[in-house]
């Protein structure tokens, strides 16, 4: 993470005093509240605003004139109720701000996310962070045989040193012409009196896609909730899921019991398809099922049975 | 106004106590917070929750890691700046949530704005009040003769108290055959044990249009004033059009610099078409104008000609 | 239904001629296209215009320059993929266009869908038709005592038929109120000169929810499919029930490949939540399963016991 | 641009035939239908799919049973009307879909506009073009002093050719480092077989901004407008206005009534904010005006004047 002590100086001047409301307040983000958690290798989340609380989800659902809320089983209960019929409106009614910083590939696939607020910093404007994302050897992987997207095994050690250095060479040398281009250094002086600077909306073309960016993102949760579903998947890419992942601690601090239920009703829950259903159905009422006669595809079976491995022992009988 | 006494303990009991945040906090809204603020007989809007302020504007245009704000004079000319230029996503920043009452023929001009998060109080699963928004003679006024649409002049005393009287008659009656199809009273008590009571859901469809409903309502700043911008016109229905007027009110105490900003460069701008900024330059350049050379049609001209009144003397020359 | 002979013509003259497009076309839709699908007593719906087919999901997915579609099992193969995966981008590719007449108070609820762009009749500048919807004596029925909302056991005949007549004869009332009012037949012509008519956007206030109204309705598929998901769905209300049903049969024709997969995916499918998917693995792995140990609600259960009876009968052992 | 004769021959064959419809067809879109339209060096806009035409627009208007078109001079001036009071919706009942090849930083800007749909080309999944825009000299320019984004005057020769020859070995060599972590060619062979190829996902972090990435976008004409409105902007980036202007020249043969209206009252019409509206009155009526009494920014009074120049005349007096 890249905090420059002039940052680290402004966010530790926000935490500083506070003052006295009547909004709903939860003290484990109020213990977080602006400090950046870091992720990859120069980015970071940061709480910056937050409105509501579980109880919010509540006290919208029943459309409250006081707090809403009542004895903490039924409160769960509720929550439980609208998180497993998808009664999402709720979920709608409390709302977080959050500061990220984060490669623009990752912020590439973040922002198809269409329901959330975002500022980003403005390189036309402003002149980028000398930052790039550089995985490390755990994450040079080949590409996957099984699904034509993603991931597979980690490769050798050696290519992986290659490949480290191939992208941090590229990144640098792409910054330096960026930098010689705008002919200003970090603090906006010019460089050589002698010739103009590119606009910076051009020289920034030059920069690959692993250069850090940064923006406000404002999200509800119910649409907070559907943006982790997809990116704290095992599908998602890595470099989003650790972000997804994250967050995911910061919604179990911010919101318990929506986050109980989130697991249980979405994260760990698996959908039955019209066949995979009846395939289980027969299969608990005695008879054999086998892939053939299920209706399903091989990777659908496979993903049943890593789900219910019975199956496949009767299947194989 | 219609708040139960009940309704009025429970909206007390969230004005206690109060708890420390590192948020930013307005104090104005703080005071007013959950007071159920009068709109028409019985409905009102009560301010439940908010986050950020002017500064939080700032904040986010910046993408900054502290604050945000510097000296108030260039503050508020950045909102000035983001304001006339249609930066919306800072303003989109700030978020509002109202619990309004409100009667359902407004309702419905309402839930037109979709950028809004909504949970209205279920008449499938409770009872709704038996309370109907009745204009009083001040309201009562003819069709439009200019805009097809709208009000125009008040009707006589004599027709007005017949309307009213009809208007309450008839909303009466249709909420105790409601009343009488659900066979319950206001506390969901059986009131005729030897049969049974009709389906809330269905009960309720015998109801007129100026029965009250309540929801909870979640805008962010941006869309809220476009919101106010299309509601709190003079072309706008006069029952919503308090409702707006209302919430202009708060906004003015919540984000003033934003408020002001609003009211300079929306509310009472004024668009000047390609023709009417042709007919307008020739005017300053010395040059008669006329409504047959200037391309307007009658309406066009007759409102340019309401807000710079001297160009309607040349042309009469 | 309620189609004026003026209204038909209309319709019918839409139908006359028809134009050479390079565009996809769906020959079981331009069969169906402009006419009135009879819904309710007095309800329609039209399809008034669509854009794309099956074959447009698949070339958006493939980004093609051409059709994009290969062999029918391949862009089967894929479609279900992108069903089964909640990969709903290339879905909001293929885009409908429905002329809706519905109560209003079915238009309270569809409304609430926000993800799609909506023209209503103006009752602002127009005179609403003399049509309610009077559920017929199969409809009339009990409060749900299971969950709170929805029906239950439908009345006996003679409460039925005094319900009918009670709605019936309120909506006249208040609809010959409304008449009165606004003091104009229904051609717009004054009926007694000797008053002045109350402006139509005030009169409209006595009308009942179960007045007909009308509207364009556009929504991509992908939205489509999230609205007949949650409106087809038993525990929607019967008479929203009954519109999703029919623009299910347009979709099923429109769209035959995205119907099938949309039917096994989604609409027949289940959801196991992480709990109710350990109480299957648990039965298929031959332990005894109960309610008590489940961790799942009684309401949870009865569902998932419905869905796999051989559950209870061994929980019963 | 970079069509291959494969992309040409698909995109012909889409040409090929025709059927019949009933739908509302445009002549002059089935004319450019499919065809790649050329912008920029390597990118294009191409129209797949439309959806209505002005008509649509007024028959949704209207809430019509048949085309709901009158008089052609009616229909222009209730397009006009809707236009300029944002009476928005039936705009949104007109729908077009693109296919576009377009610079990733462009991308980044495009995306912002959320109320549309988009299919990206997948760079998880497929192989990126080996395309990259570079600016001619005429846009090579400097850092705008006025606005502080945006350019100013162009550099000198030497210098622009300096700039361009960087931009292009930068992205050439970082093409290159991709094309080897990959390990495959164009076709998707393997090119080293004694080694494994990085992850798709992974290595294209190594390319350039200006490298050209592919999107089908589909999106109504409301939000179409809207995105032209701030995208052919003479404030926007270039790289993207060249690709607004195309899309409008696309508006134009569309929808020719409301391009019209689009123009006299958005892209042409200017808004007066409180403070220039009282400044314009006092001119009109014979009162001098002067930047120091218009509670005018400096920047505003020379956008007045650049609109009114007899203004500044006066105030010089």
């Amino acid at each position: 993470m890249s905090i420059t002590p002039d940052q680290q100086n402004e966010i530790d001047a926000t935490r500083l005093g506070g003052s006295s409301t009547l909004r709903p307040t939860v003290q484990a983000i109020e213990d977080i509240l602006f400090k950046a958690l870091p992720i990859l290798d120069h980015g970071f989340v940061r709480v910056v605003d937050y409105m509501g609380d579980d109880a919010s989800v509540i006290q919208a659902a029943r459309v409250s004139y006081g707090k809403g809320t009542k004895k903490v089983s039924e409160d769960r209960g509720l929550i439980r109720y609208l998180m497993r019929h998808s009664h999402s409106t709720p979920f709608e009614m409390a709302e977080i701000k959050l500061h990220v910083k984060l490669p623009i590939f990752v912020a590439r696939q973040w922002v198809r996310h269409r329901t959330a607020s975002l500022n980003e910093y403005s390189a036309r404007y402003s002149i980028l962070d000398r930052e790039f994302y550089i995985p490390d050897a755990t994450q040079i992987s080949g590409q996957s045989k099984t699904n034509r997207q993603g991931r597979d095994e980690v490769l050798g050690e050696e290519q992986a040193a290659r490949i480290m250095s191939l992208l941090r060479d590229d990144a640098e040398r792409n910054y330096a012409g960026y930098a010689w281009m705008i002919n200003e250094d970090d603090h906006g002086a010019v460089v050589d009196a002698s010739r103009s600077g590119l606009a910076r909306e051009l020289a920034r073309i030059n920069l690959t896609l692993n250069t850090y960016t940064q923006w406000y993102w404002k999200v509800n949760l119910h649409n907070l909730l559907h943006f982790l579903r997809l990116r704290a998947d095992p599908h998602a890419q890595h470099e989003i899921r650790v972000y997804a992942q994250e967050i995911l601690k910061i919604v179990s601090l911010w919101v318990p019991l929506t986050y109980e239920a989130f697991q249980d009703y979405k994260l760990n829950a698996f959908t039955l398809s019209a066949q995979a259903l009846a395939t289980v159905r027969k299969f608990t009422e005695g008879t054999a099922v086998s892939r053939e006669d299920s209706g399903l595809s091989a990777r659908e079976w496979n993903e049943l049975i890593a789900l219910l491995p019975a199956l496949a022992g009767q299947a194989n009988q």
